[in-house]
């Protein structure tokens, strides 16, 4: 398999979590979005959405990190990232979606770009934006786990599933951007664990190929 | 099982339309969003996130419209909304979250009263925003759907999958706010072949109890 991602692409993230997790190996493609290498014919080619990440698996080339991240679950089922029955995996999408539906939209590269260049905001207006949707977001997905009896040492359980995979990227993004994290102690506690795991550390953006 | 829904809501939407094409009886309950009664204590408790769709089922409260889906789709399932291999299968949800992930949460209604009440936008401004997400998001579509061979009736091949429980309600977002969509002739094509269907036409927003 090939992974073509960029270091910093929350995104592109979550898989490298994924196929480490499952202890698949991959080859790393480095598409460099600052440099619109996303453009390019010979990736748009591939993707029409010009987005990261893809993931090409044989003939197959696959896209949008949460369908990529289901395709390795059915393909590589252990260890599993969506357990239990059919609630609790309702609910570990859920808390995933929290994340990739509502926070990480508003706050990707192509969005804040187009509201500085297009809607005229100023970078103080941009950071507020940018900083109001994680904190509220968050906020929503502390209310989820905070004193509910599926919240284990992860946010399902005691092993890390879905949600963790799109919860920690998003704490990087945060973090980089300065974000309150002290209202979401549940969200911190859960990131701090899952830190402790190589399948996390070991991908995240500063251990990349193409960190710069 | 109780269906908590906006009649406008394009998240709700989606549900509606998987209920009905799973043949799924449940009872409506309306959420006015536009008077904030996702607010209220009552539903607020029920769902932190404080959006629609929730569905119960039993003692589930399930959030957010993808983990429903995919949950119904766990719980019954047939008519498949995900039919195929795992290829097929990522396939259909890229789709679904190329407009899920990349147009929806940009253009929802919470989203739009920030652009304006908090960064200070103007109508006009708005409306641009608005429109320029679902052109060119819909533009992504389109590439992904003309011309390749797992695209046929609908979305992918000749029954309706959760591409098409998606795609449906943005359409209906589009027309209303008028945006341009002859650039989009395979989406419009599929769009037509699932209004010809009782799930989808006999579940849109002026179908719904609450719509006025």
């Amino acid at each position: 398999m090939q992974l073509y991602s960029y270091f910093r692409s929350s995104a592109s993230y979550r898989v490298r979590i994924a196929l480490a997790l499952k202890g698949l190996p991959y080859e790393y493609m480095p598409v460099h979005l600052l440099k619109n290498e996303q453009l390019q014919p010979s990736y748009a080619d591939m993707n029409p959405a010009r987005l990261v990440p893809l993931l090409k698996d044989g003939d197959h080339a696959l896209t949008q990190s949460l369908a990529i991240i289901e395709y390795l679950e059915e393909t590589h089922p252990q260890p599993p990232l969506l357990p239990g029955d059919a609630a609790s995996r309702a609910r570990i999408r859920a808390l995933a979606l929290d994340i990739a539906c509502e926070i990480h939209p508003l706050n990707n590269l192509r969005v804040l770009r187009y509201l500085v260049q297009d809607m005229g905001l100023s970078d103080e207006h941009k950071n507020r934006w940018y900083k109001h949707w994680v904190e509220s977001g968050l906020e929503v997905v502390e209310r989820q786990l905070a004193g509910q009896a599926a919240t284990g040492r992860f946010c399902h359980g005691d092993a890390p599933t879905l949600a963790d995979v799109v919860l920690v990227p998003q704490i990087f993004n945060a973090q980089r951007m300065d974000c309150p994290l002290d209202h979401v102690p549940t969200v911190m506690r859960v990131f701090g664990e899952c830190m402790t795991l190589p399948a996390f550390s070991g991908t995240q953006p500063s251990a990349c190929p193409d960190a710069s």
